[in-house]
């Protein structure tokens, strides 16, 4: 295994070894069952538990995203000035020699591991003998999901791109846990496109119990301390083309465990679309290919998470939103453990599929310094977004020890602000505004 | 008088007819008494009352920075969408039209607000039979003096950028109060150069009060009303030579009524530089100027505000200061209302000179396209203290009936964020960083 160390700060990187695209979907099947369960908002009661708090009522929990989508960038920021922040090669084929002592594993499931790691990005966070000694644990299932999630993304943009490669940098954080920082510059196609996952863990702080109190949790402490394991993927895709959209997703994972070994867990997560110009068709193909995901599961999933996201991403001071949409949700708690998670698995695999076929019809498009303008007008916004609302970014920027590189790969390589800009009536540019000020159904 | 009236949606907008600038220091005379008064910093611990609260240990007031610094953008988004914005002309000589019966006024004292006002971009917000109603008001000389200063400022940059001129935005706040916002855009000096008043009034709000609270000022309601006014002067400057650095400003006064009659008043302000690269003399010239206007109030005040400054353009996930610093401070109010006025005069007055020569000597220097990409990294740096830290701008964006254009006018025209951009060692942008990190002394 040969990882090689980059610092943050001065000094050479090296790049990522790109593997075998070839064998991107052998790991992946789509094997989610197209039975109709009960996530929230299908029935029951119970199952609608966790989406108590109303999106438009303040957009759900800031502790649910915060903690969780800032998780693509939390640590790691102590290490790094330390320059602990290693970049990585790809995973070689045989993990046995990482793994000397892998204890009661047993062959087949050894190399049932290896296999599917094989085709990440590199190594997981978590050590193998750990992910082998609990197999049938959700932060092993989620874990190795997103790994999969992460190579699968890169593996279908890299291939787009044709020409830049993506860097792959692993970090540590000090307090428990780390990341895998995936991230593609200045590349043919692409302006900037970051995929990032973290696992991290530790004891919640009481500050974050007392919001957690806030939204109805109240956890019982055991000797002062409130374990807790957050882990997600987070990713935001710029491209270089005014014609090809931006998107953004971001899936993750919540435990804690409370001091009479109660487990409150949940999921949390969406993606959606930036267009810098309307596209009819594009935007109908990225909702219908969310839709058929969150169809699989349930008939109303698709419409209330698509209503949470144009709640979530919307710029109050522009009265717009961010973009044209897609889903969004957090607290998903029910029915089961193993049915959201396979509700998440079955969204962070319409990723490729929703979004990489606009990208491929779009990169090579005809456009004129106008369209560029209102393109880096548009990116704009996008920064206006999340520096100032993104509660996945304003929690990573003020949590000390976040990996604030990480945080802010999701910012676009560049961005512009005129003054009173106004585009004339009937244009282009008024058309998606339109959009961005009164969100449309683009699936029925 | 001729107003037009300019539409902030879709439509066309009208330049200013910019006056004669030869007038410039014809009506703003450095008529600062040179004795040492009780200012905060300086002697008597009744005087040192205003800053009890430590920049250090919470950086100040989010109250008396919000609302005040946030001046220059409050209020008018309301009225700007219904195409109340006006685009103005510059006031004509006589005034006498506008205020046909102007009550009690005497001869004198007309012609000596209209000779003052005739050198403004635009008359001032306040009605002139107001403003002639209660000469000796700080209101009206605190009003008169950012108007002032707006017209020094905006006449000494168009002189330096020779081709743009400033945009003259007037707008109206539905609550009471209004602004003016001058904005040149793309000169052949000037990225973006924006210099905006506003004198807003009307009932403070149960939250607002309570913050005010916080901060140990407890205020009596009268019929559950708290009336206030807030005036202020906001000013970014970013030229497009990576040579010639951004500068900021912002000089503001709020008063508060209470039941019994009891007024609380206070000053706040401040001016600071962000250079691209570093240069000794320039930062030399720039803090020694502004402690020259500091010396003039008392020997203790530069010090502190310069600390102040450090400790308040703070990046802090970045661990870097915004730029080079200056001064900064708030809640000032002592000796007297009176003096301290005096002293943000002498601010006011110290902004031309500590900056117009730094651009003038810079603005045609040669550089390279490398120069130009850390400009824009810096500019990316900006834009996350403006969006992320920055209370003025916070407060503006979180309150309902900000105008936006005038608080987002500080953002520069184009911005870059690279995934782990850093700079080689010894290198002059790693020069420039290093003083970020650590803040020097730059006069004594």
């Amino acid at each position: 295994m040969a990882l090689k160390l980059g610092r943050l700060g001065a000094g050479p990187c090296w790049r990522a070894v790109q593997g075998d695209y070839g064998r991107l979907r052998a790991w992946s099947p789509r094997g989610t069952s197209a039975r109709v369960c009960r996530l929230p908002g299908t029935a029951g009661t119970q199952a609608r538990r966790g989406l108590g708090h109303s999106p438009s009522a303040g957009g759900g929990s800031w502790l649910g995203t915060g903690l969780a989508a800032a998780l693509a960038g939390l640590a790691g920021l102590a290490a790094a000035a330390f320059g602990h922040v290693q970049r990585a090669e790809m995973v070689p084929k045989s993990l046995g020699a990482r793994s000397p002592s892998p204890g009661r594993r047993e062959e087949g499931e050894d190399d049932e591991l290896a296999r599917r790691c094989s085709a990440f990005m590199t190594s997981p966070v978590t050590d193998l003998r750990e992910l082998r000694r609990r197999p049938e644990d959700m932060k092993t299932k989620m874990e190795l999901m997103i790994m999969e999630t992460q190579a699968q993304v890169c593996r279908a943009l890299a291939q787009v791109d044709g020409v830049a490669d993506f860097s792959v940098d692993r970090w540590e954080r000090k307090e428990g846990g780390g990341g895998i920082t995936c991230v593609l510059q200045d590349g043919r196609v692409f302006e900037k496109a970051g995929v990032s996952i973290s696992v991290v863990h530790g004891s919640l702080s009481e500050e974050a119990a007392s919001q957690m109190r806030g939204r109805g949790k109240v956890l019982k402490r055991k000797d002062g301390k409130l374990p807790f394991t957050a882990m997600g993927i987070s990713s935001v895709i710029h491209p270089k083309n005014p014609y090809a959209p931006t998107m953004h997703f971001n899936y993750r994972y919540f435990e804690v465990e409370e001091a009479d070994g109660d487990t409150h867990w949940w999921f949390g997560g969406g993606c959606d679309l930036t267009p810098t110009y309307l596209n009819q068709e594009d935007a109908v193909h990225f909702h219908r290919t969310l839709k058929e995901a969150c169809d699989q599961h349930g008939p109303d999933i698709y419409p209330k998470f698509k209503k949470w996201c144009d709640d979530y991403f919307y710029i109050v001071h522009r009265g717009e939103r961010r973009g044209i949409g897609g889903i969004f949700f957090d607290d998903l708690n029910s029915p089961s453990k193993e049915e959201a998670f396979r509700f998440v698995k079955t969204c962070a695999e319409a990723v490729v599929p929703s979004y990489v076929p606009i990208v491929k019809k779009h990169c090579d498009d005809s456009f004129t310094p106008q369209d560029k303008l209102w393109q880096q007008l548009r990116r704009g916004r996008y920064v206006e977004f999340n520096l100032v609302y993104d509660r996945g970014t304003k929690f990573g920027l003020f949590t000390p020890g976040s990996r604030i590189e990480s945080i802010l790969m999701s910012l676009p390589l560049t961005a512009r602000w005129e003054y009173m800009h106004s585009p004339p009536e009937n244009s282009k540019e008024a058309e998606i505004l339109e959009v961005l000020r009164h969100p449309k159904d683009w699936v029925h």
